[in-house]
């Protein structure tokens, strides 16, 4: 059926053919069918991903701690979201694949990450939210790792899905969040990051519980176990 | 009404009437009303409160680093939940307080945690639910921080709310969530630091993803601003 409509150009997402097919998972956590990841949105099936949050302690000029986060830029030829920042790693969750194996095999694909780096990511939780635009509604949940890394592990580009890294402290993120500059999904799991990490606090954002639980919605339908 | 009904011995949960006052928040996150602490479930209000993970890190037998918690066990005389086991530090927000002071208060009065080890705290979330039995219906927001503790910063009995305090590894926190020793609030939130510091992962707990949006709830009524 996608095929077809890919042929007809009947919607606009299937030009963006992946080849790489996506689960819809029954009661029992286990895959009933798989479909072409780019029509998944026509279908609002449940996607899955990754994002690595590759974060630097470091301290200000007064000596202070601070946590300085590596950033992406897309590259301008990405099909989705080009251009626009984005987390060091991130990537969608292909069939038979595990959260952390998908994260290992990423940190290297875009970020040029040895194994030995790629090993120290912690799962820290995972966001859950509804994205929609012309191309359909995904309802989308992202397993999210913390990768401390030291100043002299440094991201490579590698795969060409990225143009820059950037080491930025959270005063330079925080401007380019508000400037809409991070894709949708990154600029949610930033915010994530600066929640768990007491950088957004009760004391300085007065939405703190309500923006909390508007990236944990509950979707409704089932989703895979990994074990 | 609430002292009549308490005079009249209307309500059960009246008898445990505190003197502590909780508000109701309007939409510009500003008390409308206040009303006494233990009728609050009565009304379905929402509940706010502040609890805070102590803990330490360590060493197992093959020196590899693991994080312990402090967990205490709640005294007897408490008129909720007695004798069960709960977060070091934890207690509801009264009206005028933010969480952060309201979780530097309670270190000392349950902890006797002096202010420049209750100042660690760091802020990393929140959990909502909604907590019902027979006293009524709590939709409960609970303000979560972090206190890494070092080995010789121990929590001292202080209020008589606490019998004793336990520095655990998370098998012992492990078997005694499976037996239902913790309160249940406790209890969520032992898990959400286990999902947060990577104990608990996608590749351990076939339920990830659904635990996770289980204790972020929106709950649609207006909550406070705390800046």
């Amino acid at each position: 059926m996608f095929s077809l409509w890919r042929e007809n150009k009947k919607f606009h997402c299937l030009a963006g053919w992946r080849d790489e097919l996506y689960p819809i998972f029954g009661k029992d956590h286990k895959p009933l069918l798989v479909v072409e990841r780019a029509g998944g949105g026509l279908l609002g099936i449940r996607h899955f991903g990754v994002h690595i949050n590759g974060y630097v302690r470091d301290k200000d000029e007064n000596g202070k701690p601070i946590i300085k986060m590596w950033i992406a830029k897309r590259a301008l030829t990405k099909q989705t979201f080009p251009d626009m920042y984005d987390n060091v790693v991130a990537g969608g969750l292909p069939v038979g694949q595990t959260p952390i194996e998908c994260a290992i095999r990423e940190c290297m694909e875009e970020a040029y990450f040895p194994e030995e780096i790629a090993k120290k990511v912690v799962p820290v939780g995972a966001v859950t939210y509804t994205f929609y635009n012309f191309d359909g509604i995904k309802p989308e949940n992202q397993y999210l790792y913390d990768l401390e890394l030291s100043k002299d592990e440094l991201p490579k580009i590698n795969d060409g899905e990225v143009q820059s890294f950037n080491l930025w402290d959270f005063d330079k993120i925080t401007e380019v969040l508000k400037n809409h500059e991070f894709c949708p999904t990154a600029g949610l799991i930033v915010i994530e990051f600066m929640i768990r990490h007491g950088i957004i606090t009760p004391n300085n954002e007065k939405d703190y519980l309500d923006i909390i639980s508007s990236f944990h919605n509950d979707i409704g339908f089932p989703g895979p176990a990994h074990c």
